[in-house]
């Protein structure tokens, strides 16, 4: 069943709109958000047993692979991919595939993400395992998440008509893949029963996600074999050196998937959630009574409502507050009104033109 | 001109409605609250030079004093008069009252607090300096702040008819003390303009004072005989110990003043506040353009309105609130909409129920 199966955790990016959490070196996939174990390791073990941690690479910067191997995870120091710098999901899915074409030609290859949150872990695990079956058939299988919202923050994939059933998952082929919508859009998507959401998670055979690669985005392609070329000689870091600055900055839906043969979506639903922002974290998490959330902390409140605490210990007293987000980080306190949870990323913009190196 | 003149500073009680900066063991009038300054410094230092140290004294608690003493105020150790426990401001003054008496039978003693905001201290100073000549001619002086809005935390003084004009400021016959009004009574005081809110600051001649104890709290006035016998002797802490829990706890508006004959009150304009609690404290501070306030802490706002921000020293960023009070204090941080500021007591007083000590 899991012969030649494998995950690749996409584990880039720092979570800028979890700040002052989230830093330059303690990037969200360490940061313990929705349970006390970081993010990471959460996304590590929910694979387990369907992936050991032989069989899983990591795909990230060079800081964030030193952080994330400091993590315990098991997973072996060579399956850490390091991308000298980031060009986006399209080259550091390509880079770590032809990593693993070199380890086994006959790879079926899972594209998973660190930074979400998934309720159903059992299910999750049993999607992953029938969607291998339907990626074995020659699909480029992407996970689509059943909508319970008219989100505007997610892209979304139509689906068209159905192509395979698997163990009663069903697949389909891809009618379009619609950037994150407007109101009245994700309202029409939600009501018309084919739209999902897309998740960013892929499932494919190494072989057919490199010959649709070398279709849709050949010059990458060329720079990869000049990558290949160097593996296992004296030069293969310093290829990649000089190689990567070349690389132009895609995603993997633009890149590859809205233009390659045989893609197919299998709609899931796993609860699955981004942990993007402290509001949606804040939505993950379970509240009390009065829809207050505390982590690490003690809230103590007094008429307080749909108020997420997130602490660092220390005592946290409310009054009277109604949707608003409170970060208590070591050397920087947020306050901040839900509805705006967003805008967290300007705040660290600020940061940033202002030269405020220790906030960031 | 200041012959005979001394100062009393009321310095009981911790503040509980400040919270978590005040505690027991730190109350409000060694905190830094107006400026860099403890309240306490701010009361003494804007006296000068009417008044030098050795001419002020100051009422407390044991532990209080203790605290206060350590403030390098100037003032001598014997000034500070120890009240065994709190029993209200009628005991408190008049045990104070009894002290100064031995010290100088021909006293005129201003009865002040340390934890009210006065922006005018010059104005203040001459204030005192004339209610001081209408005290010598016999009159029991309260000062009523002129409101300039309809306050319902204060009580009100009436007045009768003008009975002193001393150097342009003028006495009048007290007709009523009224209590904390309703809103609607507060704004029909404002208008008819013969109401001033009680300051609970008065100026009398220690005799005067004395004789309308003795009129209007009789037991008050045996026990404090009984206290006065004991003074210069060894047993006096002893009898003070021994007489002071059966005092009966009375404010001096109830106690003394409301029955008490030749009462005037001085109507004074000095730029007078409560610092009762955050949302006070917030009025007194200047705001800047957003009407956003900051002490102790670097405020970094994103389309925030009307935030307090008291801190202690460390970076503090709010997104989106309006009318919210966040308190930064070591162990414990208070984040309160402005409106609920009078509930911090309840909060402490659940802290106390639930016997958490640490945070007291």
């Amino acid at each position: 069943m899991t012969e030649h199966l494998y995950a690749l955790i996409m584990a880039g990016g720092t979570g800028t709109r979890l700040w002052p959490l989230s830093r330059e070196n303690r990037p969200k996939q360490v940061l313990p958000l929705t349970s006390d174990r970081a993010m990471f390791q959460v996304a590590v073990e929910r694979l387990s047993p369907l992936f050991t941690p032989d069989r899983i690479l990591v795909v990230a910067g060079r800081d964030q692979v030193n952080l994330l191997h400091a993590q315990e995870s098991g997973i072996p120091e060579e399956n850490f991919v390091v991308e000298p710098m980031g060009r986006g999901t399209a080259p550091a899915i390509a880079l770590s595939a032809l990593y693993l074409r070199q380890r086994d030609p006959d790879a079926v290859m899972a594209v998973l993400t660190a930074d979400h949150h998934i309720a159903d872990e059992d299910g999750f695990r049993r999607v992953l395992a029938t969607a291998a079956k339907v990626a074995r058939r020659g699909y480029l299988v992407t996970l689509g998440v059943t909508p319970d919202y008219p989100a505007t923050g997610y892209g979304y994939i139509e689906r068209g008509e159905m192509v395979e059933n698997v163990d009663d998952l069903l697949a389909y082929s891809v009618a379009a893949f619609r950037e994150k919508p407007s109101r009245v859009a994700a309202e029409r998507f939600l009501a018309d029963g084919r739209h999902s959401w897309n998740s960013g998670m892929f499932i494919w055979r190494i072989d057919r996600f490199m010959a649709e690669l070398a279709h849709t985005m050949p010059e990458l392609m060329a720079q990869l074999e000049e990558i290949e070329r160097a593996i296992g000689t004296p030069a293969e870091r310093e290829t990649l050196d000089a190689v990567w600055p070349r690389v132009a900055a895609q995603t993997i839906d633009y890149g590859v998937m809205e233009k390659a043969r045989g893609v197919a979506v299998i709609p899931i639903d796993i609860g699955w959630s981004d942990v993007g922002s402290w509001a949606s974290l804040m939505d993950i998490l379970p509240g009390d009574a009065d829809g207050n959330t505390s982590v690490h902390a003690e809230h103590l409140s007094l008429g307080s409502r749909n108020v997420l605490v997130y602490g660092s210990g220390r005592l946290v007293a409310t009054i009277g507050l109604a949707n608003v987000i409170v970060v208590d980080a070591d050397d920087v306190l947020l306050v901040c009104a839900k509805d705006r949870a967003e805008d967290v990323k300007k705040l660290v913009d600020r940061l940033k033109q202002d030269g405020r190196k220790r906030y960031l």
